[in-house]
């Protein structure tokens, strides 16, 4: 009951937010030192034309890695049915798919108007029906807190949103704040009204700590019955439309919080702070941000983690 | 009901945590620009030896401008009976005493064991009755979540302590994590066992951000009760025995938290990022953390603002 879920997505939303293209061998490697620390869920790759975003070009190739190891749940990123097939081809567990709330950020980042997304999210689900392994699709709400371009997101157009992804086959809600928006009384909120449409399928949250609140939001949506957290390792990556983004949440400063709270993550921090050091390493141009790399954890361990 | 107080302690707690030492111009412009945002809580000064503490040598002058200030509280930090009888004649509403619970850091941090601190903050308590003015004794129990040097600091040193220091005639006890260590699940379980024997009187937290979690912690504090928060513009301060500080609760960020937890601060954020212009003005060479004054507000006021 007190378990939760830490999912990492560096490797698809840091990798393609960021300049540096990681090489195949430096992702698996990130890979496999994640899942060393006990991290078993991972968004790990993007389904998008190597034009586009050349750091995911090797996505294949991550995926088939990925599925290799033991109870790792692998997810990856598709925007459109092209993406989709690829992504189901792949084997991979879960396929996210962005819709966003906000019609002004959905025609910057994906070039088409939230309906038009609802419905390549029903074929990209009717698409799934063809595969033999058992698929799930989540629907990521992104802007569902705010938006950069749009400025305010109104929570009916969230919620009549969700309620049209959920008809259109969707297993997962997941909703974003991808500005860094959000604030605790509107995630109560939020989380509230979305979960009267969408019950016990909204089950996941991806915060941007742009201004600092990732962590404290958290706190609210872990008491409103989210179970699964989306982080960055070292808060790398955010959202290119939402300007001075200082990344994702930093995973382990999210881990050491929720292991804080009593909550139990099935991840060894240290190894995570390793798992770090590789990523750095092979990323020297990025900025990395965080707290607890830095501080290091208590020089005692307290009876409640 | 939903009203909430901010006590900025950067002019004490910061200034004296760093190099720089800030003249008392500059100092008199922040209590001015931060009294302008709306902050009506301030720790000004700190009544220590000047050869000590070189930063503080001008409390007197400090303090005095600060009481010119209509509604403002002004809180003044003595470590010991000689500091008190400075704070007394200075004028200042409130006094904090800092009570290490850790021995070890009690030792380092005032050279004295915290049985013989709550002696001295005894004594302060009767010199209070000297003075004509009223004037409000506050015990800040210091490194209340853990200690660098000694490690896990036990609950039960805790009470004792806090029993003590009511007994001895304190107004307002105030909860220090001086080293970063605290988590949710031990900010609740420590407010519930110190409320147990310090009731109303348990009021104030004060909390570092050294592993990120102070806006964190912050939540949970105000779900258990505590209507007053230590921060510092900028972050700026923190404890000289913990190493890898990054400082104290970030008053911005916090203030753009509490805002939007639907607590009223009664301070403008927007008036508060100029004052922090003008501090960082005036202190060239020290750093600021804090993420709103870089990402700036969201680009609507969403409602629950």
């Amino acid at each position: 009951m007190n378990n939760v879920i830490v999912n990492e997505v560096g490797m698809r939303d840091g990798l393609q937010s960021i300049r540096s293209i990681m090489s195949t061998s430096a992702k698996l490697k990130w890979i496999d030192s994640a899942y060393e620390a006990g991290v078993r869920h991972m968004e790990v790759a993007s389904f998008v034309p190597p034009k586009l975003l050349p750091q995911m070009a090797d996505a294949a190739e991550v995926v088939e890695h990925a599925l290799t190891l033991p109870d790792l749940t692998v997810t990856v990123l598709a925007p459109n049915l092209r993406g989709a097939h690829d992504a189901l081809a792949s084997g991979a567990h879960r396929i996210i798919v962005p819709v966003s709330v906000s019609s002004a950020h959905s025609l910057s980042n994906v070039r088409c108007t939230p309906e038009r997304m609802v419905e390549a999210f029903s074929e990209m689900c009717e698409a799934r029906k063809q595969v033999s392994q058992p698929v799930k699709m989540i629907a990521g709400m992104s802007t569902a807190f705010g938006c950069t371009i749009q400025g305010r997101v109104p929570l009916e157009e969230l919620i009549r949103l969700t309620t049209l992804v959920l008809e259109a086959g969707c297993d997962i809600v997941s909703l974003a704040d991808t500005t860094g928006y959000a604030t605790p009384k509107q995630v109560e909120q939020t989380l509230t009204a979305v979960r009267r449409v969408a019950g016990d399928k909204l089950q996941s949250v991806h915060f941007h700590n742009t201004r600092g609140l990732a962590l404290a939001n958290t706190i609210v949506a872990t008491q409103n019955g989210i179970r699964e957290h989306d982080a960055s390792l070292g808060g790398i990556g955010g959202c290119p439309f939402a300007p001075g983004v200082s990344g994702n949440a930093v995973t382990e400063d999210l881990v050491f919080m929720l292991e804080g709270m009593g909550l139990h993550t099935g991840i060894n921090i240290e190894r995570l702070l390793a798992c770090r050091e590789i990523v750095k390493s092979s990323l020297p141009d990025e900025q990395m941000y965080g707290h607890l790399a830095i501080a290091g954890l208590p020089n005692h361990c307290p009876t409640y983690v």
